[in-house]
């Protein structure tokens, strides 16, 4: 019982701190970085981190702790399985839409695309992310895909789940702490500079560590044992979280 | 035996990345960023990503699988445990040297401290991992600390020890991010752009590669139950790694 309610706990505080994450990279990109088009102009890349840190840092958060939630356990799986696929296309179509953003910026503006480290971290967590849920859907979701295949499968879906996120937010911070060096330049374009803290830098450095923190807290729901899904069935018996403790 | 021989290929994937790690910052600083000095200059400087990916990511990633090593399975923990403080500690002066040398270089130029996203994250990194050593040290090294101490300890020393190892790896890679854009400006100091990803930039972008590999590989082997060290003495009941698998 007492780990029912830790776990909720940590639930509330997992969507909270997503919720901040969200909330704080709209403000940021709306009201302090000119808000948001879809026309070639710095506009349209404000999309960018708003879709990347929704998709692939939250909802794929979320979705990722789907199983733990102890209301679920006693339940059948396919409806959890159908809705965790599903808050996963909507993290693929909300990255994929997200890279578009950056993509057309860039071209637009004859910028260089993928050089830096951030955007080759970016990509690799996206492709990575959308291989995931292509094996994901065909090895878990078709009918046809037998027990034997899914049982080789889920600790190999369940480490790169881990790596994906964890990549995912180490091209989140980078992008943040690049682009906040990028526009806060001083006297340069009459802002006040990135290193005298303005209130912008504030907000994104405060993005940053609400990020960070819900990846800990993601991956410290995973790694409790006791919130594993209590499931016989044999395509289930190979299905542990990557990061994953015996005590609560 | 299957499970053993894997380990030691996957610890021998662990000590061929970071060494790669270490060859790849040190030339990159060596050879291309001038070398290195400890007067003020960006030669001062120069140490400052060779310390922290060295001590905080390289010693700190082996020094934390240590216990993970079949050979060492059989054998009294003690002196298992004190290599292990020791690794840690050689991290701690590298991380603290690392950090001397940036915040010097800093006030000797008149650059504000502390103010980037990738300081932010790498200052909790460090603060965090000091407090992490002298608990450690206290908790399961003095011969006063109780048992029921270090059960409790246990998990949360292996929750944090993971959790600094992530902290870590983000900020390397905001801070390789952000110094390639420093460095690289084109025509404003006479260098290739970052965007035409001169060899410098390739380098850098490869040393970020490597140590993301290098952390995921170290995360992965402390995720191998099988490769847990099996002790039946009470303080070692609860010692269970952050990210463990049932499954190898």
């Amino acid at each position: 019982m007492r780990s029912v309610v830790v776990f909720y706990l940590c639930f509330l505080l997992c969507v909270g701190l997503g919720l901040a994450c969200i909330i704080c990279v709209c403000v940021w990109n709306s009201h302090w970085r000119g808000g948001f088009a879809w026309d070639g102009t710095a506009q349209q890349f404000n999309w960018h981190p708003v879709l990347m840190v929704t998709g692939l840092v939250v909802v794929y958060g979320i979705a990722a702790v789907l199983y733990r939630i102890p209301l679920t356990w006693g339940q059948n799986k396919l409806p959890w399985k159908l809705l965790h696929a599903a808050l996963m296309f909507i993290t693929l179509v909300l990255s994929i839409v997200g890279l578009c953003a950056v993509f057309d910026f860039h071209n637009a503006n004859n910028i260089s695309n993928l050089y830096s480290l951030h955007s080759w971290i970016g990509i690799a967590a996206t492709a990575l992310f959308a291989l995931q849920w292509v094996v994901g859907v065909a090895g878990f979701l078709l009918p046809c895909s037998p027990v034997s295949l899914r049982k080789l499968l889920k600790p190999v879906h369940v480490w790169m789940g881990g790596s994906i996120l964890s990549l995912s937010i180490v091209a989140c911070i980078s992008g943040i702490n690049e682009k906040l060096f990028f526009v806060l330049k001083g006297t340069i374009n009459g802002t006040q500079p990135y290193s005298k803290l303005p209130l912008e830098a504030l907000l994104g450095n405060s993005l940053g560590v609400l990020i960070v923190a819900f990846g800990l807290v993601v991956l410290r729901i995973l790694s409790n044992q006791n919130w594993q899904r209590q499931d016989s069935r044999p395509e289930d018996s190979a299905y542990t979280p990557l990061p994953q403790e015996e005590n609560d």
